[in-house]
């Protein structure tokens, strides 16, 4: 029995000071429960890593304590990183039915669904984890069969939210359990995780149903087609277009990969109802007069190969967007993605569209599924938390909600403002952060997880800026006395000839070797340092370039 | 006496399309007149590129008409090419007090001053360029002494608005010339060049005064040091600052390398007035009362090397922000810098900072420099153009002002939305757009002019992400029979250890080699041709990752 025996240990290894793969993870006696496993996209300094998930080291050296990865609801930075961790870790995942569907589509694509155990749970659901029990409550948000949770313990009871809003009129008449709430709050919370997104932003959460009057007003007033761009796996906006097209008469095509694979799981499984008859196939659109056909796509967020981009350069084959079409953008960009997404409406106007857009709720057609100020404060009454730990936002959002829970009675230094890593060990009901375990980045890339390091990301960047210049020189195996010219061959430096400076960098290059044979300092490395040197004195001289060099000794 | 003779030509060279590297130009006969010189800062996708500048080939090959260059104001995209053109052309160049003094300083650090011909303007002044006389009036935008003017030709009366706004309460009290400007409009204008920035906004852009009493507020509640931040070349808003600080009682440090010359410029030339005394060294900070500091910093827009920046991670030599003091961003993020911005405003809260920031005006600390929607209808209202070329704007910002214009009575087919290039020709008063002359992105990359294009661009692309292999083999002159095994380099490619990978592609090379021998089909060209294809192909299967392959023949 060690003495950790009767501690609860609370930490994330991912969420904390950025929105996006999040885990988080409750440690009692022999039991761990993971909540979510998510993804995260790199921003362009991170060159050619396609995505980012969290590092699990600490979970793969007490894997034997690992029981269970709850899963809250099916957006990527919740469950994009599930295949590469099922990959290290097979252990069972509870999530919605429909939370699961889109987590199957995952694991068949990385070849996992048959040897994964995936357990389907509902927000009546009661799950016994060593000390540990489990139940849940329903949250709304921007995709079906959202969960929160209470995590019972021997310590107290631990309350995490998932990501949600209050909306008292979801568009999909799922309405949040807050008498559910009410009463887990009334029985006792210890410590609340609690999303901060919208933290800094005053008021409460526009309803999803604001968006359906805007589009049915939109499709009321379009003469011609209507493109309707969103995210796939926001079903109820998927519903609302469907009920705008279906009272105006009109009939549906779906592009996009994952708008035709997330539709498809959503109607399988009894999220959406599609009238029978109204999807048709994309080469059926030219058929069609336009007034009688709406186009439901990907590419919101102005992705260079989704269907909405292709479709804005006529690159979409089969499909054209003309002049009086209307094309309706029912997501606002999300931070970083307005250039993009700003780039396809100039691209559409000029096709002669008419473009709904705009930041955020502004034109109507978007409303963000994670609760302001009021709403958190309304999750932070309902609950009484002795303890918080803000997860889920950049560090200013942690710091705003902090200053949010204060206003509703949580003491400020019960609020536990935590980096990933960072560990709250909870003993006697007690709440301390005191130690740090390893947590951090780790990048996919390619196929492949971990192979692509700081290392390898500084010489990307140095190639991708200056570009290199290979030096060949032909040597005598023995005394290292050159045998032939030395070769200068480069690569991204500079387009037009530059005969004349390859030249000088061969006489260089000579020079450098030269001096120090007659300085009997022949030494492979030390050979190459000084022609590195030389070199890249001299191209910045002459380019304000600093290219990578890279010295090919050939020794015969 | 050519055919062209009695024709006026309107063109853009930068500017349309865009916001960034304004340049317009003007030609009639024997005289062309160019309207200002900007550069633009390159997206991610241009790796390694510094600047982006006009390609002004059509005015080389002209070079003899070209008779001045003539400057609205002093912002980069207005001002940012001048040192390059002039390496090229050297014409004269038109500006007002304040803006040459920034023309200035760019020449000093191109050590190209001495020779240039700078000829000072004021809102009085007026030109005779062969068969053009110009004329100017005062508009209002975020930097002083902003000119827009009137070009007199013998087809008639063309107006160039510069970049404006209508404010009535302007913090610097130099007003708009607007009674100069129905003036002319009641003269008749033919044509007018309008600016396109802020089109899509409905309303009146907001009076830089609200800034004033933003920044007193502000002031009043700080209760240790206050930071703030602005662009340097915003002299109304370092003057509100300047006088904000005096009503507290606080003395003014200003750090970062523009602030400092810019503030110098401004008040060596009257545009700036600070109290004798206000003014402290940086390394004067720490010894005062916190209380009675405040900094003025660049930084604003999230700039890594800025003054800001620094300041949030504590590497600012001296300087420090510490719990309580109060940092306000008196500038709003420009679209694509927002996630620059809150990394920042993340550092300082993390630092115990009170930060006051927030996009556009919602803080109160920033208004815009560009007229809204009602401004620009104000701007066509007073010219009561015949014709209108909307410019500096993207496309969706040209297309709303066509239908802005439209609203107030100018006919939707005599607005021209034109590309860079496009040339509006205008002949018995009748304008048309025919023709296209060459124009486009002309790279600064390092310390040079157009020595980057596409190809290069593709390489660093390449490279950049998925870095490179180098197979080095050594063979006989002769015959290009082996002679050493082939050696693997890479970079940027993988970071683990690939020694099984390396042995793989050594091996595939080699057998490449030998069978094109077996085949007798020796070629150099050729056989690299097949060594990429065939180790770029197991590289995929083996990584899903696309380095470039660079086979390096070494023959003896």
């Amino acid at each position: 029995m060690n003495t950790r025996e009767n501690i609860l240990s609370i930490f994330a290894l991912g969420g904390l000071h950025e929105i996006g793969k999040n885990m988080y993870a409750i440690e009692y006696s022999n039991d761990i429960v993971i909540i979510d496993c998510g993804n995260k996209f790199p921003d362009e300094s991170l060159l050619g890593v396609d995505l980012i998930i969290p590092d699990y080291a600490y979970l793969v050296e007490n894997k034997d304590k690992v029981r269970a990865l709850i899963v809250t609801h099916g957006h990527e930075d919740h469950i994009g990183g599930i295949p590469f961790f099922l990959k290290t870790l097979n252990v069972p995942v509870y999530a919605t039915r429909f939370t699961l569907g889109l987590i199957e589509l995952k694991l068949k694509e990385h070849k996992l669904l048959r040897e994964s155990e995936l357990i389907e749970i509902n927000s009546n659901s009661n799950l016994t984890i060593g000390e540990i029990t489990v139940n849940f409550f329903k949250v709304n948000h921007s995709i079906p069969d959202c969960l929160g949770m209470v995590l019972r313990t021997p310590q107290g009871n631990i309350v995490h939210t998932g990501d949600f809003k209050f909306d008292l009129t979801p568009a999909n008449n799922e309405h949040s359990d807050i008498q559910k709430m009410a009463e887990i709050g009334k029985e006792g919370v210890l410590l609340l995780l609690s999303e901060s997104t919208n933290a800094e932003r005053p008021g409460w959460t526009p309803s999803e149903q604001m968006v359906g009057e805007h589009l049915d007003a939109a499709f009321m007033k379009a003469e011609r087609k209507i493109i309707i761009s969103t995210f796939a796996s926001n079903i109820s906006r998927v519903q609302q277009v469907v009920h705008a097209a279906q009272k105006m008469n009109r009939k549906l095509a779906l592009l996009g990969r994952s708008m035709v694979n997330v539709v498809a799981v959503a109607m399988d499984r009894g999220y959406l109802t599609v009238p029978d008859g109204m999807l048709i196939e994309p080469h059926e659109i030219n058929k069609m007069d336009p007034e009688k056909v709406a186009i439901l796509c990907t590419g919101s967020q102005g992705e260079q190969m989704a269907a909405l981009a292709r479709l804005s350069t006529g690159d979409f084959r089969g499909v054209d967007i003309l002049s009086g079409d209307t094309v309706i953008f029912a997501a606002g960009p999300i931070p970083g993605n307005e250039k993009n997404v700003t780039s396809i409406v100039d691209n559409l106007f000029a096709l002669g569209a008419k473009v709904i857009y705009g930041s955020g709720s502004s034109s109507g057609m978007h409303v963000s599924g994670h609760g302001y100020q009021e709403d958190i404060k309304l999750m932070l009454t309902l609950m009484k938390p002795t303890y918080l730990i803000p997860i889920h936002g950049e560090y200013r959002m942690l710091h705003h909600h902090r200053m949010l829970a204060e206003s509703v009675g949580v003491e400020q230094e019960n609020t536990f403002i935590m980096s990933n890593g960072d560990v709250v060990d909870i003993e006697d009901s007690i709440a301390r952060q005191t130690r740090k375990i390893d947590a951090g980045n780790t990048y996919v890339d390619g196929g492949d997880v971990g192979n692509v390091g700081e290392f390898v990301l500084r010489d990307r960047k140095q190639l991708s800026e200056d570009g290199m210049l290979m030096i060949i020189l032909t040597m005598n195996k023995a005394d290292g006395k050159i045998i032939s010219e030395p070769e200068t061959i480069s690569r991204g430096f500079l387009d037009r000839d530059f005969a004349e400076l390859r030249k000088d960098i061969n006489r260089i290059t000579l020079k450098t070797v030269n001096e120090l044979h007659e300085a009997n300092k022949y030494n492979r490395n030390g050979m190459k340092k000084q022609i590195k040197k030389a070199v890249r004195q001299y191209a910045y001289s002459q380019t304000k370039k600093k290219p990578m060099i890279v010295p090919i000794f050939i020794e015969i």
